[in-house]
């Protein structure tokens, strides 16, 4: 069978897949429909549209400037028009833009089709907690929605510096397909069927780069934040087998566990901004850093922290959680950075 | 029963740990004798003896300068005499000596007492491989050895910031006294009877800093250097699962897994003088840079790699390790460090 693949989502992450997606379907005949859709969300870039640019230059001049796409990626404004012949839809876009990009889908694919979500971030149930943007994706659409995610900071993928990734899908037929479709030489890419622990990696980890960040703020060395990042792949683990039962030890082992959180603890933006608030000793929030230094990105560390807290305290298990929770207390302001390590000394790991 | 705590060692590690002992013996009379006897091999700093230093200034001015030991510990040049009542002796010395130190002890020490090595290390068994150092000790000693390692780089540790160790002991109720013997509020300790596990971590996480200096070196990036990491702990993991059966997962999540891990990866001298390697372009070898670099301080990455090496040789077993291959022969000169991606490009856990 030849697979269509359709890309929704053309940001910064979704461009670079873009490239690598267009360049293994042409190498692949037997498999893969030589042509890509992209689904762009028109913008004007300098009075002209976007999705002509990438069509005529081949090359998302806003959001991966200096790398092109093959020729066999075409950009397409209408979502519909984008997916509706695909096999394969790799969904990369902010969560929050999940259902309204998926609402005008439904009904209009096909119902052989499968879902891959590059996407973190959780969604909400008001009064319920979250559930994972896969699950969301597999219900809107009526579709099996697998998940990729790792230690892939999107411009060093696009260098094709070398790296890895974690495949989550149920069906091992599908895994094999997807593989051929998004591995190269230099992005490498296990599998494993525990998607929903990959996804809470993808989400989670953003909390603990901000516990990261606060220890490097308050020049507490390498010892605690080592300890910090210990605790919170610990946190992490529980709060997958506590909401997703049946999470793997092994998926923490993964690109997507312990490799994405050492990258987002060391690198990433979630840490440097937590540092600033640290630093800037109370006289500006964490928001205020964000507009400061972010330039229109949004930290998903803070957000992400407030609900994970509702979740736990909906189910009554805080206690079980002292990082988690002191983290979303420092970033909402109701203790000082400096309490984070007494809220962490009598953890449950250490009784 | 009040136990009697001897420390064979005194060095960086030992000093610290010296202070941590010597404080919790005085506060808990009904556990512990209130003297801590710490073995110092007699050297002269200024024309003065370090024992006589230590004994009225209550300070390891050549190895632990700027900190205080309490009272209760007493420096003894004579290892006999040190140990010859303790209940509980910690070894805390480079692997080198455990042999010539251990040796007098023979015969010397109580048969009820109990071993708590803090090496890091391997020891040769000529064509045959490496064996553990609590093995060593066990061995020679004839007494039961615990282990303690985690992410513990020692100035912060003196400096009381707070951190994790893992403590491996095989009987939970010496688990229990040890544990009460060396926690604080700022040094915090879980216990398994993984003893092996631990110490296998010890040691190779040098061999993986190694690696991720390389990728520094390389200017990789931070998603080579994550994939580095991940799968030096993967091999960490084959290799406890091949040569110490009964490894348990959860121990690779301990602070002497991922944590110390980590930190050597990100810190540490084995990272450093192996990015120093790669931007030296073949002018130096590690040797060199090792005596330029470490003040007389000595590498255990290359020498672990060597050793690792020779045993997975012996076993028929290097394909199944394509890294730490990969790093030893970087080690020694016979592949260029830019070799390095291409020996883990076809890892077996991307099969």
């Amino acid at each position: 069978m030849v697979h269509k693949v359709a890309i929704v989502g053309s940001g910064n992450w979704g461009s670079v897949i873009a490239r690598i997606v267009g360049a293994n379907v042409i190498a692949q005949p037997d498999l893969f429909d030589p042509t890509v859709n992209i689904h762009v969300y028109e913008e004007l870039v300098d009075g002209k549209k976007l999705t002509e640019i990438i069509n005529t230059q081949h090359e998302n001049v806003k959001y991966l400037p200096g790398f092109k796409f093959p020729t066999n990626v075409v950009a397409i404004p209408d979502v519909v028009e984008a997916c509706k012949d695909a096999d394969i839809i790799i969904f990369v876009l902010p969560h929050k833009f999940v259902k309204p990009t998926c609402a005008p889908l439904v009904g209009k694919i096909k119902n052989t089709a499968i879902g891959v979500s590059l996407i973190k971030g959780f969604d909400i149930v008001p009064g319920k907690g979250i559930t994972l943007i896969s699950n969301v994706i597999k219900e809107l659409l009526n579709i099996p929605c697998g998940v990729l995610m790792g230690a892939n900071l999107a411009n060093e993928v696009a260098a094709e510096k070398f790296c890895e990734a974690t495949l989550g899908v149920k069906s091992p037929e599908t895994g094999a397909v997807l593989k051929k479709l998004l591995q190269t030489n230099f992005f490498r890419i296990t599998i494993t069927d525990d998607i929903s622990t990959i996804e809470v990696c993808g989400s989670i980890k953003n909390i603990v780069a901000c516990g990261a960040g606060f220890v490097d703020g308050l020049g507490l060395g390498d010892n605690t934040k080592a300890a910090v990042i210990r605790l919170g792949l610990k946190e992490m683990i529980a709060f997958a087998n506590q909401y997703y039962p049946g999470a793997k030890l092994d998926t923490f082992f993964e690109s997507c566990g312990v490799a994405d959180l050492v990258t987002t603890c060391y690198g990433g933006r979630n840490r440097r901004v937590s540092e600033a608030f640290v630093k800037a000793g109370g006289k500006k929030t964490i928001e205020e850093l964000e507009k400061e230094m972010l330039n229109g990105m949004k930290l998903q560390g803070p957000e992400t922290a407030a609900e994970v807290y509702e979740m736990l305290k909906i189910n009554d298990q805080l206690e079980r959680f002292p990082l988690f929770v002191a983290i979303h207390r420092i970033c909402i302001g109701e203790i000082a950075p400096d309490k984070m390590v007494e809220c962490i000394r009598n953890h449950p790991e250490h009784m």
